[in-house]
Order: structure tokens, then sequence, then C-alpha cells
């Protein structure tokens, strides 16, 4: 004699997912790993990945700072490449070979169950991304992985960077939706924490190896969000797809 | 002893299909009149079809002259509707039957050939929508016509409605590519001649019964165009697809 299940009033409440992409739905780290390990085996891909990486959020910063321009993911990401070059004794890399090497984040892998458990999720859903990486590139690695978005949302669209308010709630005003009826998927606590400040439902994703299985992460489940799943198929299967 | 053809010069140079969606991928008027026999029988569909369309491009201009601030496709429809209601005996429609009328263009179908034709585009492509409908109504309708984009881009993506060039340039720049390296595929001479002012490659789809069998269109070839297709499967054939 129970009544319907967290879940269940989710599943008929919501009616747009929208995903973060960079360690939700693809594996950074291991991709940009393996990418080095092609390219420029000498070089320890880990510590690459790392230092790129590491340096995403205060190039974000500074966007939405106004200490320059609206400027995409692209561009920043190589900024941050041509800064930390020099640190990994690459700093011969042609222009061609930078751009190439930057083009690595259009060609992420995917995890495992992110394809089967997104095409399950998309029987009963609208799937949205919702990353701070630009359409051209969420495009592009969408092909190549066969990951089956229904719309492709960027910060570009919203010329705002996560977690500015107009991101989240610029979900719901493109489907013209109430907040309480989009849900963002994440393997971040403070992407998901921002968008439940906007009136968005949460759920959280674990992804114990974003960081290379050198720097495991705490995957423990925190007060607050909707659901908490282990992988995307767990969470089709949570809400009944 | 012939040359490589127009065809496979432009499948080998042009990397995204950029799709016009009103008349070029799905039938708006036979939607419409249609929706209007199963609602309001009584009503002559056609002319209804005819004047709800007709309100589209000055309603547009509108905005784009700057005598209203940016405005999506949905409120552009409904101001329409409001407008022409009375003319045609329907002033009692509620604000959830108009409402509910409204989301029509959310429900538009696809040309008996436009699925076919897409899914094998999409093998060699990246498919866009560039159109001036909402990027939630063109969502909604690619999920229910079952239309595999890409990528949505929409006016509403470049607070610009076609022609305007930052639509145009917008999907290149997107993409990172050179305006030749795109092309707009559209059943509208007029939307070409823009593209082509912008130094995209253009290619025209016949729609003859765009504006329903009583009001036959002119389907001829006009000059400038790179192509010229009966249908979007005869474009595939054409680019090799």
């Amino acid at each position: 004699m129970t009544g319907p299940s967290i879940s269940d009033e989710l599943a008929s409440t919501v009616k747009v997912l929208a995903f973060d992409i960079f360690g939700t739905v693809v594996d950074w780290h291991g991709s940009i790993v393996r990418e080095m390990q092609a390219l420029y085996p000498a070089i320890d891909g880990d510590a690459f990945a790392i230092a790129w990486r590491s340096g995403y959020q205060p190039a974000m910063a500074r966007v939405m700072h106004g200490e320059q321009g609206w400027t995409r993911i692209d561009e920043l990401h190589r900024s941050i490449l041509d800064e930390i070059l020099p640190r990994f004794g690459l700093s011969h890399l042609t222009e061609a070979e930078r751009w190439h090497l930057n083009r690595v984040w259009h060609r992420l892998d995917p995890w495992a169950d992110s394809v089967a458990g997104l095409t399950r999720l998309k029987t009963k859903f609208t799937l949205t991304t919702l990353s701070n990486g630009n359409i051209g590139l969420l495009t592009n690695m969408a092909k190549r992985a066969g990951l089956p978005w229904d719309c492709i949302l960027s910060a570009e669209v919203f010329k705002a960077y996560k977690p500015h308010p107009d991101t989240y709630l610029g979900v719901a005003r493109t489907f013209d939706l109430e907040p309480a009826q989009v849900a963002l998927v994440a393997a971040h606590h403070d992407d998901l924490a921002a968008a439940r400040g906007c009136g968005l439902r949460t759920m959280y994703v674990e992804r114990p190896l974003e960081y290379g299985a050198a720097h495991p992460k705490d995957i423990s489940a925190q007060a607050g969000n909707d659901l908490h799943s282990t992988r995307l198929t767990d969470l089709a299967t949570q809400l009944g797809c």
C-alpha cells in the first residue's frame, strides 16, 4: 500500500531532460589520454588531460566576469592548450597540429552506457544537451558518437556559461515549460545545485572515473537531488524507460 | 571523358546541409487543412491556412524593422491567429482552444519523401534546420515526425529572421566552415538567393503543392542554384547518398 514513487512522479512531471556533457555523457579524461598516447606517446597523458581541463573553469570565469567578451569553448580550449604546451615540452607543435589536437574535444568518446541509456530515455522524454561546449562541438561529437539528441542547447545559445541561471531557465523557456518540468542530468553536484536553485529537477549520475583511475572521485549521494543513478541505463530503468 | 560533375564537386566541398522547414520539409498547408477539418469542419481550411500563413512575412518584418522587440514565431503565429479568427467566425474560441490550435505548427506533417531523404543525406552530411521557427517548435516537430536532424538551428539562435545574413553566415560560423562549405536546401527561390548572396551553395526542392492543390506554385528551375531536385530523395540521389 505505497503511493506513487518519486520516480513515477518525476517521470510524469518532467518533459525535458537536459544533459551536462563533459564527464557526464562523454569521457573527456580517457579520450584525451588515448589521443595523447596515439599522437605524443612520450607525454604523460593523464597529467596533460588534467592540466587542460583545470584551465576550463578559470577561462569561463574570465568571460562571465566581463574580462573578455563572449568566447566559445573551442577558443577557450585553444588558449589553455597554447598555455600548457610548453610545460609538456610541446612548444614546437605547428598551427595545424594545435588545431587538430584542440578538436579532440569534438571527438570525445561516450561512456559505455551513454548511447544505450539515451536511446531508452528518448522514448519518453525530449533530450537536449545543456553544455558549456559550443553548438558545433556538441553536434560533431554527437554525430561521431551516435548520441541521439532531440536538440542541441549550449551556453552559446544563451550567451552565458553554466552555472548562470539564464542557461537552466533558458531550457524551460525554449520549450515553454515550467522549470520543474525540466531536469538536469549531471555528474557534478555544483551544476545540479545551481539548476535546483532555478527550480529544475536534478538527477545525479555517478562517474567515478571522470578524472581517471589515478584520481578517484567522490560519488556519494548528496541531499537535494531528485534521483541518484549509477549510469544512464540505470537512470532509464528508474524512470521506467 | 567528362570531368567531375557539379554534384560530385558539391558533395565533396559541402559539409553541412541547412534546411528551410515550412514548405520544404513539412507540409504546413495540408497539415493545417487536416487540423481544421478535424476541429472545425464548417470552416474553409484552405482559406484559413492561406490567411494564417500570409500574416507571417509582415509579422517578421515588423520585428526585423525594430517595430517590436525580438519575438518568437510561436508568438507571431498566435497574434496572426487572434487577428484572423473573427474573419472565419471563430471569435468564440477559448484561450485553451487558441493555444492548442496555435501549436499545430509544432505538429506539421513531413512531405512523404522527407524522412527517407534526410536519413540518406545524414550518412554523408551534417544536417541542421535553418528555420524562422523557434527551437522548441522545431524540436517538437522533429520528435513527432521522426526528422533525424544532427542540430537544430533557428532564427532564435541568431536573433534574426531569414533573409538576414546573420542566419546564413551563422550556420557557417557555428561549424567553423567557409560559407561555400554550407548549402541551403529550400523550396523558395528568395531564401536561396539570400543565402547565395552570403556565399552559401544552394539546392532547390520542388514543392508544387506547398499552397495546396487549388493554388499551384511555379516550380521551374532558376539560374544560380547549384542543384534543382524534385524531392529530398532525389537530392540524396544527386549527392550520391
